[in-house]
């Protein structure tokens, strides 16, 4: 299936638009994992099962592993995901950005090696960057648009003819990147105004919206913001909210973890 | 010593603006090597020997080490380039672009596990993208500008406020992001007159160039264009012209790329 029809149908078969990061920090994990050799595994293993009938999405961020050489584990993550929940879109949070033979590169990390459904990407480089990508049938490209940190200002809200330049960046993978219907884009939950200028540019395209939990996104405002006519059109990302929710971080985390995807998702579903 | 002086160095001693790119592609390694489980290392290594004298600065590109799950490789010739060539600077080429936390886990990747004395970003995330690398004193933070690929100006040739977006971006990392004095450019070969209006913004700033070889750019137009008064200030990158300059790839591989590397050399040195 590809990642907009698996995406459809995970928004609904869970009735959920909640997406579960996957961001392992060992120095937040359980002290009873702490000392064991497959502890980024077993903890993101826990996680999954804990909240895989929550979730409409689940996205490892590849740094956590890269910074500490886990690259094997994150395979085994995406092994485990791929067996027990074929159903649950798999992003890689990865927000590469290269050309030609080198994208090609990352695309075969993504897609082949990590088997993600979806891969998220930099616009800076143009479609150019993207294009190969979309030699993966059937698989997604999440493009960066409006991210919700201080310095996201710092070039997407330049002006560019009397707009900001994220609102071109929407334009152009709505209009013209979007060759195999499998785009979808990055937006921020800090400006909900701004999720709402990219919901009218892009129609029904999916956004991935980080910046609730953690990062303080109001939840009301950005599903107001950003769901389509039908309720439904965005990814809704927390990661160390849900994936710390034990601030003591005891041997119930993963029950912890539910405990805050149920409320999150179901605050989510309020507003719908 | 930090990136910066020890790319002055490595220009001085070497005689030299060429930055060799390690971009290994098993399809296209000499018949010799293919079947060797250390292929990646055995040529990697071969070609840096060859070219070391040469050089201003050594750039592995990540994507074809994480497409074959060859992290391990690359952690190796990462170690031997700082252990027989440390006067070398190594330029992690990863194109990250990320903040806070994230940022800073690919930090770890590129300065810590691979030892990178620089490694290339993307600028669309804004400065606190940039910032986290920053706390690894010394170290270099090499952001794309302009890049040298049809798709470039998608966004990068973007009118804002009657400039193009590239010249808004060398104009924030050299008047606002370069407060540690570790930041340099990307710009492309493939538009000398670009190029020379980066050089005009940014004053000595380093300036990595891809595009000379395999991708067509003029030699004499992109050293006129990028030099500095002093006849430097550039890492001019050539990767799949000097590691597969043998068409047969035969044994005498690294031979070949030695004499590529020399004669592109000193063609560059022509035009300082």
């Amino acid at each position: 299936m590809n990642f907009i029809n698996k995406l459809c149908a995970a928004w609904a078969g869970n009735n959920s638009l909640l997406c579960v990061g996957l961001d392992p920090d060992l120095a937040r994990f359980p002290a009873h994992l702490q000392q064991r050799p497959d502890a980024i595994v077993a903890f993101c293993k826990a996680i999954i099962d804990a909240t895989a009938d929550l979730a409409c999405a689940f996205k490892p961020q590849i740094a956590y592993f890269a910074a500490l050489g886990a690259e094997a584990q994150l395979e085994e993550i995406c092994a485990y995901l791929r067996q027990h929940y074929p159903h649950i879109p798999l992003i890689l949070d990865a927000k590469r950005g290269d050309i030609g033979a080198t994208a090609k590169q990352y695309a075969r990390e993504a897609y082949d090696r990590y088997g993600a459904d979806a891969v998220t990407l930099s616009p800076y480089m143009g479609f150019d960057s993207v294009e190969p990508y979309m030699e993966w049938s059937g698989r997604g490209q999440i493009i960066l648009c409006r991210t919700s940190n201080a310095g996201g200002s710092d070039l997407q809200f330049l002006n560019v003819d009397g707009k900001p330049l994220y609102q071109h960046v929407a334009a152009l993978v709505a209009n013209k990147w979007n060759s195999n219907g499998q785009c979808a884009l990055v937006v921020g939950a800090t400006f909900p105004e701004e999720l709402a200028q990219v919901r009218a540019i892009v129609g029904d395209m999916p956004v991935l919206v980080p910046g609730i939990g953690a990062q303080g996104g109001d939840i009301e405002a950005t599903v107001t913001a950003g769901k389509t006519g039908a309720g439904a059109g965005m990814m809704i990302s927390s990661s160390r909210a849900i994936l710390y929710a034990t601030p003591a971080a005891g041997e119930d985390f993963a029950a912890a973890a539910r405990r805050v995807a149920l409320e999150t998702r179901d605050a989510i579903n309020l507003h719908r």
